[in-house]
């Protein structure tokens, strides 16, 4: 993939772009990325950027410091993912010039495997118990299923879809607004710090950078874009989740809607949805119902997505230490591959979510004992 | 239409044969009434026909009294309709071999006209607060809008969706799986002499007779096929409303639900339709919206269905005597047209049912003052 240096433009212009700009998008197509930083120190405006817009451009360009944000996601564990690394889930690039530039990530688990079944499930901040319920319920039961549930850490229905992800120890992906290193909402940060722990945090924002209203907003298109679909919990008319649901319908995603009362606010902004594009689900088997057979992306109901020779090294390890037939523990795993538990978890989360291996409360085994490594 | 023979053949046969015998309606087809009611008379069984059917059916027949019957509808007020009547309901003629045979009704206004712009509101019996709010809510709204409210006179849902069309003085219509004489189930006696003094009943079984448990299921059929759509409330997975919503569908009616809350079992039939055939609706001006342009038989929102000379006499009467441009009280037209209050009000109904008055609160005018007796 990148260069250090095509790397090192990328991670600069996360910083100087707002996420989601059409603009600088068109550049890293038309110029590539190292040719746009360059450009960006000079004094020739590159073409579609108005007088302002180019100083405006310029002045962040001056404050960019690449080499230090890089040190910063390296220093909390994580990595900056940019499109053509191995870790770069494929599907972003449905979002044409309003790709993102690189996503800073924070936890274990490979991205790009986690998002190839992965659902969002968003809704109001604001909900009710009803809606906190749902989506708790919703988010385990999708995680237990082997799916990937992924949010945007907000308080009410996104909060609660993380928490009953991680509450059976599922994989979840929070994509926020804001540096993968700042808590936010700060009532979450317990929660974000568990999400970063046993799952995932991807930002477009630098570490340290703060999210903005127009940040929450243009955040709605990768969980929008990362997803095979979005169900939305509760939402009153003309929320934000309604915006991601919608992106989510034109990027060709599944859409999905829990009603609720006719006569609560918070479910009106759902049944508009369900009226027009979106899809009735009531629990996390009718939306894997639906979106478990979304054309070429399909996998086997319990089958592998991705051929072995794409799967981490770690995961590898891990996958052939699993006995032919016997369904064993974390532990035991761990020791036949001679590496810490809490990675071997990880590994075998990854793999489930794959469907090279499944889980029955404490124990796992293969899926396919006969095929150890079944390819597409 | 019909000599009066053959209605008084039909009128036996609904003595003879159950609601939606599909053998009784191919004879009917082959033979016509009289003919069937007199091999009915004889020994040789007419086409199809077991032995024992037979004999079962030639019972039934030496039992028949239609001139009876026909004097007790008429004690009631009420008429019997058959197919060729002018006041016979077309649409139940996509029922084929399972059209009613004739259907015994009770009420002034015209059943055809009044179903021409009607709408099914159906659901749980032992619905909850919240079905049995939203059904009434959803019956006041339809009637408000000028729309007939079709329901089967239960408890619950039904029961509900009449009440809330007559407290806005709306027209509803009551299918009953008995004689439209009988007061079932008991508990709604006061509502079922309220639909009969303000709306419709209607029946397939004549005067006097009694619901079995599948006459309720063959009566809903009549209730689909009788409307432009069918809405359900609520409703438990596998409810006797979900037959009527199918039935619906397989006869190219809308098909509509209210979503409520997933957690709640009596909604749960509801969603299950929302996944399937099923449309979202959440108030009146939703379902008007969807059955409002239902192909061939669709209205102008505001305008008439029917041309002129199909009204009944005293309509046209009451046509005539509206102003030019006045809006005016119901006394007002029945003195203008010469005629009682009551009876003015119910062709006022009608007429508004049909498009071509409008109603503000106590006062009528006409939809088209310039061209008072528009055609299609």
């Amino acid at each position: 993939m990148n260069g250090d240096e095509e790397r090192l433009a990328r991670a600069a212009l996360t910083r100087i772009g707002e996420p989601g700009d059409e603009l600088v998008g068109r550049w890293l197509t038309e110029y590539g990325p190292v040719e746009t930083v360059q450009a960006l120190g000079g004094e020739q405006p590159l073409e579609g950027a108005s007088q302002e817009r180019w100083a405006g451009l310029r002045l962040r360009a001056r404050g960019a410091r690449p080499e230090a944000d890089l040190a910063a996601i390296g220093a909390l564990g994580g990595r900056f993912v940019c499109p053509g690394d191995r870790e770069w889930p494929c599907q972003l690039d449905d979002l044409g010039d309003t790709r993102p530039i690189g996503l800073w990530v924070r936890g274990r688990p490979s991205l790009r495997f986690w998002a190839l079944r992965s659902v969002a499930v968003v809704g109001a901040r604001a909900c009710t118990d009803y809606g906190a319920h749902l989506a708790s319920v919703l988010g385990a039961g999708l995680a237990e299923r082997g799916w990937t549930v992924v949010s945007g850490a907000a308080y009410g229905v996104d909060g609660a879809a993380h928490r009953g992800a991680l509450a059976v120890d599922g994989a979840t992906v929070g994509v926020l607004a804001c540096g993968v290193d700042v808590a936010y909402p700060p009532g979450n940060r317990a929660l974000i710090g568990r999400i970063a722990e046993q799952g995932l945090l991807a930002a477009e924002l630098p570490p340290g950078d703060h999210p903005t209203r127009s940040r929450f907003v243009l955040r709605n298109r990768v969980i929008a874009a990362l997803t095979r679909g979005t169900v939305v919990v509760e939402a009153q008319l003309r929320s934000g989740s309604l915006v991601t649901a919608r992106r989510a319908a034109q990027l060709d995603r599944y859409v999905m809607g829990v009603p609720g009362p006719v006569t609560s606010g918070l479910s009106a902004g759902v049944h508009q949805l369900l009226r027009g594009e979106g899809e009735v689900v009531t629990d996390a088997a009718e939306v894997i119902e639906l979106v478990g057979d979304i054309g070429e992306l399909a996998p086997e109901r319990s089958g592998p997505v991705v051929p072995r020779d794409l799967l981490h090294p770690a995961a590898v390890r891990v996958l052939e230490a699993l006995p032919a037939r016997a369904a064993v523990t974390v532990g035991w795993v761990a020791h036949a591959a001679g590496t810490a538990s809490d990675i071997a978890y990880t590994r075998l989360q990854e793999l489930r979510s794959l469907g090279f291996v499944e889980r029955t409360g404490e124990h796992w085994k293969l899926t396919h004992p006969d095929g150890r490594h079944p390819n597409r």
